[in-house]
Parts: C-alpha cells; structure tokens; sequence
C-alpha cells in the first residue's frame, strides 16, 4: 500500500474517506474540531492531518471559518432537504391522507439517523460562541428553516397533548440525539425512538404502528 | 459610587455579583468562555474582566481548567442535590403516594428551571472536547448521578407509553432547554413543558394536572 508506484509519489497516500483532496480536508476538520476542539485546531494542523501543505488548504479553503461552515451546513442540508420534499407533498396522496403525524415522523426519523450515522458528530458546534455571528448565517437560516418545517408538520396534530407545540418538541428530540451520541448512549434505535417520543408528544402515540409503517415508506419514496 | 474612600483603592470597583474576589472570577470566566468561547479565553483576560492581577487570580484558582470545573459542578450540583432528596423519600409519604411520576415531575421542574435561570448558560460548554477528560470526573460523575436518578425514578412509569425510558428522555427534555435557550426561544413556561413532556412520555398525561400540584409541593417542601 505505502510503496511508491510509478508517478510522483503524494506526501502521504490518502487514508480519509473522499474523492476529492476538498472531501479529505472536510474530514481531517471534522475529527479535529470533534476531538480537539475548533479554537484549539489551526489550520496547519489540518493540512498536516490530510498530508497536503498548508498552502494546497489555502487553495480550497480560504479560512477555517469556511471549513466549519462547510460541516455545519452538511449536517442540516440533507434533512432540510427531505423536509422540504415531505412538506411539498399535496394534502390527501395516498402517502399522505388518513395518517396525520406520518409526514412529522418520516422527517425525525430521517433527520435522526443522519445525526446519529454520520462519520463525525458535528452537531456538538452547533452553539459555539463562533457560530453566533452572521459569518455563518446560511447554516443557521437553513437549521431555523428546518425547525419550522418541524412546527408546521407538527400544527394541528396536537388534539390531545398537553404540550403547545409537539412539532417543536420532535426537533429538539432530535437534536438531543446529537448530546446522546457524545455521550456515547445512541444506539441503532435511537432515531426511532425520538421520532416515536415526538408523535407521542403531538398525541398520536396510540396511533404509532401505522404512523411508523406510512412513514417508512415515505422515506423509502422520497429519501 | 467611583470616588476614592478612605482606605487602599481596589483597581478596579466590583462590578460583578459575588461576595467574593472568587465568585467575581467565576462570573468573568463565565461570561468569557459562554460568549468568546473556552479555548480563546486566557487566565490573564479573566482577571482583566475582574480588575485583578493575574497572579490574584492564581491564588484562588491554579488553572483554567479549574475554574471551569467549578462552572460545569454549579450547573449540575442544585439539581442533583434535590434529586438525590426526593429519591429518597420513602415510598408511601403523603407527598408522594397516589401520584406516580411527581416525583419525576418535580425533578425536572427543578432541574430545568436552574438551567433556564442561571445567570449564564454554562450547560453550552458540556460537549466542549476539553470536558471528555478524566480531570472534569467529579462533573461527569455527577451529570451521569442526575441522568441516572431521573431513570430511576421513571423506572415503572411507562405502562402505557411507547418509549422503552420515559425517565431519560425526561432528562434529555429537560437538558434541550439549553439549547432552546442559546437559540434566545426559552420563556418563563419552558421549564414546565419540558417537565410535562416528559410524563407525557411515560404515559401519565392525563394525571398532569394532579401531578403538576403535588410536584409544586414537593419543590416547596424540599428545595
């Protein structure tokens, strides 16, 4: 693997899953800021994480902020998306009618599993003092988008809740997947189980089964 | 207010609550690190924040990491003192018998009003790298005492809720009201729908208006 074939030899042969040297820096980021914090990361160090100079870094990315908002964004940018899909649906297609609360889960349980699934667990930066600024606003436009998303499939679900707001609820529930995975207490069900939490909390818990099923298989449509 | 008594002048007139030169350090240093950020703040501009010298400051703390070991127990020892007291009740008493889950209630209530109340929102430095530490054990050991109490005492609650631990979700609800409030969305009421939220998951949300009178007299009594 490491002797040198013929052509001019890399620094270092790439050990980081991404086809491009911007997906390799993206990654070499993310175990660092995850691990060792964002203040605490220089970008030398990430350059020396991929084996690439740090000049090559400069050539795609132009500041560490930039990087963050790169990994910020990939962490909302898939659930937005389907949530978007999910929410555009017309009111009564045979995916939709007959099982209010179907739309909310299949978008907790997809926005879930991406939190919980992928490589690093970016969403602990989410409320870095750094992230406040409007530096990074097209991340925290798109989450706040995403939340409401949440509430509006969340909206007249709640006949028999206490709570004022179940749709908001289901996305905090899915946010604290992000704390549990730190806490090293996620495991495969997990998602499920915030998606369930949410509905039961939107006052369809005894409606759950089929909830679960129509669902499934709006993700397995959409996703 | 600012003139000169008699006696040696402070550098610079307290400004900050605390009865102490150690209380003063510790809102500084939590001011800084919740809004500039753990990594980028020095000992020497805590004690620039406080008016003192840094060399005061290490009379009082040895490290940064001490400092933030203090800030990260002050979130969690109210809550755990008060948890640890009605875990403790004897089964049976009249504050609690008849009322499966006050006691649960009453838990959250508490815990999640300190949260939501405290002068700053320490709760945001929890999934800090630098925290993973064995340094930061006694908070660790105490965050996981609290998390365990609130499973202890929903332990046997859920009959009828789907969620396999309606007391760990409570806990989770009741640590979102962190994040809710980095995002400026937490209100006055917060605090009491995360609690019930939380026995909603386990199945009692039709006894919340019993539970929610007899956790309010378990707080006065207790707290």
């Amino acid at each position: 693997m490491t002797s040198a074939g013929p052509g001019r030899p890399r620094h270092q042969q790439p050990s980081r899953p991404g086809a491009t040297a911007r997906e390799e820096i993206l990654d070499a980021a993310a175990e660092l800021f995850t691990t060792q914090g964002f203040a605490s990361t220089s970008t030398r160090s990430i350059a020396d994480a991929v084996g690439i100079r740090q000049s090559s870094l400069y050539h795609h990315f132009k500041t560490k902020d930039d990087i963050l908002e790169d990994l910020l964004e990939g962490t909302v940018s898939g659930g937005l998306t389907f949530a978007r899909a999910v929410a555009a649906l017309p009111a009564g297609t045979p995916q939709t009618e007959g099982l209010a609360g179907s739309r909310l889960h299949a978008v907790a349980l997809y926005d879930g599993t991406q939190l919980c699934t992928a490589r690093w667990n970016l969403g602990v930066l989410y409320h870095l003092p750094e992230v406040r600024s409007t530096r990074f606003a097209r991340f925290l436009n798109d989450r706040q988008e995403l939340r409401h998303l949440y509430g509006e499939l969340g909206g007249g679900l709640s006949a028999t809740a206490a709570g004022p707001d179940g749709g908001d609820f289901t996305f905090r529930l899915v946010e604290s997947l992000i704390y549990l995975r730190a806490d090293g207490a996620v495991g495969p069900d997990s998602p499920l189980q915030a998606a369930d939490a949410g509905l039961i909390l939107c006052g369809l818990g005894r409606e759950l089964p089929a909830i679960r099923a129509a669902s499934r298989s709006l993700i397995d449509r959409l996703a």
